[in-house]
C-alpha cells in the first residue's frame, strides 16, 4: 500500500526539525508541493533547504499550482471558502498521489509547524481516503508550532498553574474578544490587528513575527501600551516582505 | 554570564528531539536532574539515553533531591500546593546554578515535552532571577509536547477550520466542565478519569497514554461508548507499571 506522510518541519528555523521527521524524510520517494505564489515563498525555501541538507536517499519533488483562495470572502464566509479551497486542493492531492506513486510508494508533505494546528492537510487526506479512488496509511510526524516557537523566544509558560490556555483566530478574536474564562490565549492567523481593537486594560501581549527566522521581531508589554508600536512594525515588515507571519499571546495580569 | 538551557526533548519518543536541541544539549557543561524516585523514572531514562547518544562534549551531570509534594492537597489547595512545592525547588535550583556552574558556565535543564505547556522550570528560573543572588541568561529550546505527540499517533488536527481549541487540566474538567464554547479541548494531567463524569452524548474522545514509547495505547471513539474501556485500561497500567501518563481530546460532533 501506499503510504503518505504528513511532516511537520518546524515554525521557520530550520532546526526546529525533528530526529523522527530526519528520518521520514529518508523513506520518501516522492515530495509533494503546492506552490503558493510568493507571499509563502519561505515554506517553499525552507524545504528546499530541508531536503537538500537532510535527505540522502534519491527521490523526486513534485509541484503543482495552488488553487485560487477566496481571500476576499465576506465575514462569515471564512470557514465555507476555506472548505471551498480544500475541496480543489483535494482532487489535486487525490491525482498527485495516485499517479506519482507506485502501488508500494511513499509520498510526504512537508508542513509549516505542526500538523495538528491550523493546517489542513491531514484533513484532505481524510476526505481523500474516504473517497476510496486510491488506497494509502497515512502518517502525522509532529513538527514544532509557532505556538511553541513564540513561547520559547519570550521564554514564557503557556499556562498558568493549574489553569487552562487556548489558541484562537485573529477573526475569531475581533468577532467575539477572548474567549470565556480564558486569561491565556494565542492568537493566529491575525489578518487586522484584532489585539489592538481590545479594550481590555489588564492585558499584557507577547508578541512575535517570523519567529525563529532571521527576521525575528518581538514584543512583550501591556496591550496598551504597546499595540501602536506592534501595529506600525506590523505595518512596515508588510510593505517589507509583501507579507506578515505573526503570533502572540494575549494573558489577563493577576489581580 | 552563566546560561541555563531549559530544553524540552519530547514527549517519550527519543526521535522527538529536534536538531536545535542536540545542538543546545552539546554546549552543555552541566546537566542538572532532580530525582523524582520511581514514578517517573522514565524521565530520568530518556534523559541518559538522550545524553548518551547525542551529547559528544564532556559534561557533567548533577542530581539533587525532589522536594516532597503535597499529591494529597485538597481541592482548590491545588494551585498554592505547587506553588510551596516550587519554591523549595527554587533554593534547589539556586544551589545548584550557583555552585556547580563556573561564572561562563552553561547548564540545563532537560524537560518532558515542551518547557511551555504544564512544566513549572520557566518560572522556577525566573523567580531565582528576581531573587538577583546569581546571574544568568536563560535559553528555552521547544520540543514535541504531549498534545503534539498524542494528535500525531490519532492524525488529529486540534482545531476545526477556524475554530479555537483548548488545552485544560483533568482537575479544571472534574470541578468545571468543558471551557465554555470549546468544542475542540485538550486535557492533562488528569489522575482521576473526569472524563468519564462527562454526561455529553455528543462528545468523540482521542486518548492515549505513554503516547510515543513501547507502551503506548491509543482509544477513541464516542465518549459514552468507550470511556469504560478507558477506564479499565487506566487501571491496568497503573497496576502494571505504578503510573499512568495519559492526555486526551474532547471533540465535540458538529450537529
Ligand atoms: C496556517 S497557520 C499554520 C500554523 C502552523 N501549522 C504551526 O503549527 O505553527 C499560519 C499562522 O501561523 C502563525 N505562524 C507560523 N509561523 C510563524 C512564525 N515563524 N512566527 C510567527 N507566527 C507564525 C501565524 O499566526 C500564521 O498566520
Ligand atoms: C506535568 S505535565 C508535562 C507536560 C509536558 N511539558 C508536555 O509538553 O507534554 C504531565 C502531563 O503530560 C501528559 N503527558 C506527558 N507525556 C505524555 C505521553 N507520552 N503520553 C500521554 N500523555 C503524556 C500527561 O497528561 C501528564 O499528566
Amino acid at each position: 500500500m501506499r503510504t503518505v506522510y504528513v511532516i511537520g518541519i518546524g515554525a521557520g528555523d530550520p532546526e526546529h526539525l525533528t530526529l523522527q521527521a530526519v528520518a521520514a524524510m529518508n523513506r520518501v520517494d516522492v515530495f509533494f508541493t503546492i506552490d503558493k505564489g510568493d507571499d509563502k515563498d519561505d515554506l517553499a525555501r525552507l524545504r528546499s533547504e530541508l531536503l537538500e541538507r537532510h535527505v540522502t536517499r534519491p527521490h523526486r519533488v513534485v509541484a503543482a499550482g495552488d488553487p485560487h483562495r477566496d481571500r476576499a470572502a465576506a465575514p462569515g464566509r471564512y470557514e465555507s471558502a476555506v472548505v471551498d479551497w480544500q475541496d480543489r486542493r483535494e482532487s489535486i492531492y487525490e491525482r498527485m498521489i495516485t499517479d506519482e506513486l507506485d502501488a508500494d510508494g511513499c509520498g510526504a508533505f512537508l508542513v509549516w509547524g505542526d500538523p495538528a494546528i491550523y493546517d489542513g492537510t491531514l484533513r484532505i487526506l481524510d476526505r481523500i481516503a474516504g473517497r476510496g479512488a486510491v488506497a494509502f496509511a497515512v502518517e502525522s510526524i509532529p513538527g514544532i508550532s509557532s505556538v511553541q516557537a513564540l513561547a520559547a523566544r519570550h521564554r514564557v509558560i503557556l499556562n498558568r498553574v493549574g489553569r487552562p490556555f487556548a489558541v484562537t483566530t485573529g477573526r475569531r478574536l475581533a468577532d467575539e474578544g477572548l474567549p470565556a474564562g480564558m486569561d491565556d490565549v494565542v492568537v493566529m492567523l491575525d489578518a487586522r490587528n484584532a489585539f489592538a481593537a481590545l479594550p481590555d486594560t489588564d492585558l499584557d501581549i507577547y508578541w512575535g513575527a517570523y519567529v525563529g527566522t532571521a527576521d525575528e521581531v518581538l514584543v512583550h508589554g501591556d496591550l496598551q501600551e504597546v499595540k501602536a508600536e506592534i501595529v506600525r512594525i506590523r505595518a512596515e515588515w508588510r510593505e517589507r516582505k509583501g507579507w506578515i507571519m505573526d503570533t502572540y499571546l494575549l494573558r489577563r495580569r493577576d489581580r
